[in-house]
């Protein structure tokens, strides 16, 4: 393997465990649970399922994947807050929604020639990318990645 | 830049970033707020901050940075759970761990050359890392950048 193969390998590796520890948490959970906030006053299981999604769905555009697959969660889970919207999404039609998208993005990541990951993504410019070259798309990898190991560590707590 | 130094800096940036952002969650949060449960029944902050300083501590012998600073916290905050333990190092004293710890650990991986990244770390050995390339240093950092993101994640909760 060389350098760019191990990289790639190493960022996939995280992304992968991080989702899968996702699954095991929300196997875990009833549609019941995810109502609750997980914490007192703060964010409930459901709002942050939906968040997920809504950030990750945005990587198919990010990455030029295509175009997302559930545009009608960016104003519910990104732009609004938990609790200002009135009715969200059923956390059984979410958790359908959640596993679809994982399915269209492993088969997109996997399918990524190895050098492309390291082009840019779609919300730098070319100008910016010259002078910026980390901002590529292994790199939308690592943020999202950390943004998920984030609010998995929340969503747990509902347990 | 080439792929390796860029590589080196995607995953430094993340690290650095999460840090920053664990430091201003600990400003936020008063000596007092620390000793509560980030949920009910949960780990409290205090717990959270402990086991981030000795899981960060344990980095050192890994990366063949040296010694741990603060071997005495591997005990109460990895290997026992919260509440195990009667009395735990203050949320003062910890703070000053914390910070000790990163003043020390930003100057061993800045100074850290740019192809040791790609070399084995401490808990691999030499027979698996062949086989297992991706074994190497940078691959901890990546690893504890997820780590932290998901405690971070219950810290903030405390605000």
């Amino acid at each position: 393997m060389d350098a760019k193969q191990i990289m790639v390998k190493m960022v996939l590796d995280r992304w992968y465990a991080q989702i899968k520890n996702t699954d095991d948490a929300l196997n875990l959970l009833s549609d019941e649970q995810l109502q609750r906030e997980v914490a007192p006053g703060k964010n409930r299981g459901i709002y942050l399922l939906g968040h997920l999604i809504a950030v990750h769905d945005d990587m198919l555009p990010i990455l030029n994947f295509g175009d997302r697959l559930f545009p009608e969660l960016q104003e519910p889970f990104i732009k609004q807050p938990d609790k200002a919207v009135p009715q969200l999404t059923s956390a059984a039609t979410l958790r359908t929604f959640w596993e679809k998208l994982n399915s269209v993005l492993t088969e997109k990541i996997n399918g990524m020639p190895l050098e492309e990951w390291f082009n840019r993504h779609n919300s730098v410019s070319q100008d910016d990318f010259e002078k910026e070259p980390h901002r590529n798309k292994l790199n939308i990898i690592i943020t999202r990645t950390s943004h998920l190991s984030y609010h998995l560590g929340q969503l747990i707590l509902l347990k």
